[in-house]
């Protein structure tokens, strides 16, 4: 039964009684289904939201740039500037913690793959590699080979539980696509796929923007939406005690300790639960941690790890100036370097007061955007100007809480490679992201002591020529298996003083094609 | 007359009878193209040329990395690493010497346009500026600029000449377009348009090649053929005299004194007869000088400026395994991090002893290539694998006889975005030229106080968002004339605490889209 005059006077009573405008000329079913959106919301919550970010919007864009200082150099650890022993020992701090099932990993899939032209989850996309692995298989791979490290060098268990939020549109793909593949050979219980939240577009002015006569216009609440997922959605941790099901993730699943890697899916050289990074964070004594690669230069759009009158924050490109930007140290390095790669580390104590006590008081930020919006005729138009906003919470806004960040810097053509646009655009796209696999694994291959060889059994160049950039060109095509080595590492006595030839295929066992 | 028996006779002693195979067969115009061809040959010399090269070819390639040094810090300077006020004294000097007629240019422009797709010298390409100016026009606008900066602070002549380099193909092309365009505003006894020299191609047995019948192989001899054609063609120095036209040239036409800036045709960002750079190798007392931009990463595809046994070379990537490449200071910069972007200094003295008395004893560099060859029944036939050699000389091979080599890193998004590909390629093309000069432009027009803003009114972010990556998208069309600003100098008058709107064009006098 519908109490559609209670609903009325609620949603009156918030000023959003526009809502059933269109409530007379609506089908029984198209009433039934608006009932159940509007009655699903908590317009006490949503609303709030809106009236905590609105200020926002008519204020002053200030720069932040005379209350912002850089990481403090004690807290700023970079991979080229480590000694080898020191990574070395980082390494096992990590290992270990993954053997008693002290690690687990938290992954942003939300966004479907609109720009790559595809409607499917990006997790599924398939750059082409001679393999044709998706992004979820090769991070599947890369858990599976962590957690054989982790055991064969400590003997424990090492299980990693892979929480992945998804949003409406991925979650039920994602979750059939693991199945199909049958968990990529993970453990079933160990992959818990949940759903980040929706929230309602607002117009300038308070109201809740109607899409069509029955729907409302609702957008994904930012990859920050990931702190309230845990706590409230099916599968989140702590209340419902989904987590508790296996003893031997120390994760999550009892008191504080234990630690979460936090990171986007669409990285496709991507160190899942990188165990150098875990130790790094723990020598630290770090609550929270943020790898990030060095900006490349000033006006680079990325954000940068810092602080803002002592508080830890990522700083957007858009709110400091050009000549914050360009600031460097006496040493030529620019000032603000640390630029944020979306790949973080938090101790299960620091995220738990997170999803339980300060995500609600975390702000949203607003973009104002084009939402579609239906005409007093009962028509939807798209707008040809920005109409109302979109309310978004970042995964690194709880920065602000941490009491000791750590930040590591990479190489960046080590462990970044985003996958953002379909071929044709410039950067970031599945061949982008290919190359910089072959090129990875191309360094591995020689570092182990490895050769490759062209078709005219001449040795490749390390690089290929200016000439040959044409990456349908490029002769290299090198693919290792994470299934065999997670970050170069056993290879030595597979391809030592061996020479191949391209296409490259390192598989378990592996094919080597010697000449 | 023609000698066909002496000539077949001379052939013949040197090992090349097999060019006259097809003379029987021949038209009378085409016996006297290639009698003329052949006779123009200098047989000993190109013999000689292979003589002394072709020995590397069958060298096993030793990696050059035991051997290497980087360049001593105290002669390794950069801009990010310099006082302002220090970096004003080098430039004071630079205009200084141009003052004084003591600066020319060197531009290697022999290259066509072919991968851009266009038959036509590079320098007369249009990257689709508001102002539609092709790179010619921006260095030589840049030239004038340059000169009346100087002329303004030190209040004397300082013309500065610029030698052109251009192939068979371009040489008449490129004085046709500066004759139509008027020089654009440059005195025309200023510039002075000559040709490198071409070398037959071998093959690996020492055999010239016929492309055709009656046409022998032929290919540029590297852009480090600067240093023959600057003594033997016409317009080269020295023994003609020609640059003793003018006698407020200090640069080549009386002593030793006066500096040469050397730098390819393809850089949109080149920032001609750099005063900065003049200066800064003046203070070190250099007789020699390199720009270079901070290597990105190790397998980034750029020659490093180094020294190998104690002798200053450049060294490619091809020279170097992955562990020398990816070697590293404390610091974490890369050791061989100085990425050399042909952007070359020279004393007088230096260039001279260098095509007066050095430039013979340089060897050519050997490229194995598929080289378009007769078959015996007279068809040209392209082969599918190497079948012969180029040889070229390289613009800094003469780093070698420098005693005091001074590197001088800049920045590279304000100083270097080559125009090699054609629009699609994934990089150095027109469309990431157009940018990095927008880009640039916009940083010039920032620190000078300007604000863009957005059609919304808006201020403009200092960068795009990433979503707006898309350079069709790209909000900022920034274009500053040269004849306004060589560098961001002056324009605080023009643009300071004003607002302006995209495409914003600021010429001479300026046009200011103010709102």
């Amino acid at each position: 039964m519908m109490d559609v005059v209670g609903l009325r006077q609620r949603l009156e009573g918030h000023g959003q009684g526009h809502l059933m405008a269109f409530w007379d000329t609506l089908t029984k079913p198209q009433q039934k289904q608006l009932y159940q959106d509007l009655n699903e919301l908590n317009l006490e919550e949503v609303c709030g939201f809106y009236q905590r970010t609105v200020h926002s919007l008519n204020e002053e864009h200030t720069k932040l740039d005379e209350r912002m200082q850089p990481i403090p150099a004690n807290m700023h650890g970079s991979v080229t500037r480590t000694p080898l022993e020191k990574i070395t020992n980082y390494e096992e701090a990590g290992l270990r913690e993954v053997s008693e099932g002290g690690v687990g990993v938290l992954l942003l899939a939300g966004g479907q793959g609109t720009r790559l032209g595809v409607d499917y989850p990006k997790g599924m996309y398939n750059v082409k590699l001679p393999s044709d692995k998706t992004l979820y298989q090769l991070q599947a791979e890369r858990l599976l080979r962590l957690q054989k490290l982790a055991k064969d060098k400590f003997g424990k268990c090492g299980d990693i539980p892979w929480y992945i939020m998804t949003s409406e549109h991925t979650k039920e793909p994602t979750i059939d696509f693991f199945a199909r593949n049958h968990y990529f050979g993970l453990e079933k219980e160990n992959l818990v796929v949940f759903e980040q939240g929706m929230l309602p577009c607002f117009t300038f002015d308070g109201k809740i923007i109607l899409e069509g006569p029955s729907k409302i216009a609702r957008a994904p609440d930012g990859n920050g939406g990931l702190y309230r997922a845990l706590r409230v959605s099916h599968g989140g941790f702590g209340v419902r005690g989904e987590v508790r099901r296996r003893t031997c993730w120390r994760t999550w699943s009892g008191g504080a300790s234990g630690t979460s890697m936090c990171t986007v899916v669409d990285n496709i050289l991507v160190k899942m639960a990188d165990p150098i990074f875990v130790g790094y964070c723990l020598s630290k004594g770090a609550d929270c941690g943020a790898k990030v690669v060095e900006k490349a230069f000033p006006t680079e759009a990325v954000g940068v790890v810092c602080k803002v009158d002592g508080i830890h924050q990522v700083v957007e490109y858009s709110e400091i100036t050009l000549k914050t930007a360009q600031k460097r140290n006496p040493d030529g390095r620019l000032t603000f370097s640390a630029g944020n790669i979306c790949n973080h580390y938090f101790t299960t104590e620091f995220l738990k007061k997170v999803v339980f006590d300060y995500e609600t008081s975390m702000s949203h930020h607003v973009a104002k955007k084009k939402i579609p919006t239906v005409t007093a005729e009962g028509k939807t138009v798209k707008p040809d100007k920005p109409n109302g906003i979109k309310m978004e919470k970042f995964v690194f806004d709880v920065f602000q809480f941490s009491n000791t960040l750590a930040v590591w810097e990479v190489i960046r053509e080590d462990e970044f490679a985003p996958l953002k646009n379909g071929d044709g655009a410039e950067k970031d796209t599945p061949t982008t992201c290919r190359h910089a696999l072959f090129s990875l694994h191309q360094r591995y291959l020689l570092n182990a002591g490895g050769t490759l060889l062209d078709s005219e059994g001449e040795p490749l160049p390390l690089i290929p020529s200016r000439k040959e950039l044409r990456w349908d060109e490029c002769p290299v095509v090198v693919e290792i298996s994470p299934l065999v080595s997670y970050a170069g590492e056993g290879l030595d006595k597979l391809v030592g003083n061996k020479k191949f030839t391209c296409p490259l295929a390192i598989n378990e066992p592996a094919r080597k094609i010697e000449v």
